[in-house]
């Protein structure tokens, strides 16, 4: 639990610092979790492991995104410091956009946790099956 | 990507594999996702890592929690085979809960992406508000 200012939480709510009130609603942590957590924001942090990438490359390589979820999706990462967008003073504008050091941090867990489903989708299929 | 039966596609959709599509709204993977990273699902795969837990106590663990919820993220988590039901067959009805060997896999990656974003949490407010 954390409050808005990043600082520990008032020494009154040290119980809500257990285990398992971590992402209580009020904690800013939730809405990054669900930044790099969701459907866009995996492939995003995925894609931009491999290196810098223009808006339109993005738009390419993360198949089914619409431009306005590309644009919404880059504004979160970047606002929580997980992805710079870089501007090149130039006539036609040229924008690129890259992990920041933090970015690539979250960037790897993510895709670790992605992988893993990704390798043990057959067994999770077939528990899923004995459940019908 | 791969089809409900968890066998790699067809191999003329070999070029859906490329990463980036991985995730595609068809794949069953999606949903797992989904239901790991939600923010009960986190909370639940976190508490259990301690242990076995009967309903009750998993309630009062994750606070906020509905009965409703809890028992619809235990359902999900029961059916993609990360946690087992254990019923034991004496008056009053007795059950628990605990992990399966997947799922206390999938349980700590979920809790290292959790932790590294609490840990994190001071520099990404600081990235949030330099933005503003």
């Amino acid at each position: 639990m954390h409050n808005a200012d990043g600082n520990a939480a008032q020494p009154a709510l040290a119980d809500l610092m257990r285990r398992g009130e971590l992402f209580s609603e009020k904690c800013p942590s939730r809405e990054v979790l669900k930044h790099v957590t969701s459907r866009w924001g995996v492939l995003l942090l995925v894609a931009l492991l491999s290196g810098t990438h223009r808006f339109s490359d993005l738009r390419r390589k993360v198949n089914g995104i619409s431009e306005k979820m590309l644009a919404q999706t880059l504004q979160w990462l970047e606002g929580d410091g997980f992805v710079e967008r870089i501007a090149y003073p130039v006539v036609p504008p040229h924008v690129e956009y890259r992990l920041t050091p933090l970015g690539e941090e979250i960037g790897g867990k993510v895709e670790a946790l992605a992988d893993w489903i990704e390798v043990k989708l057959p067994e999770i299929l077939a528990a899923q099956r004995e459940k019908r």
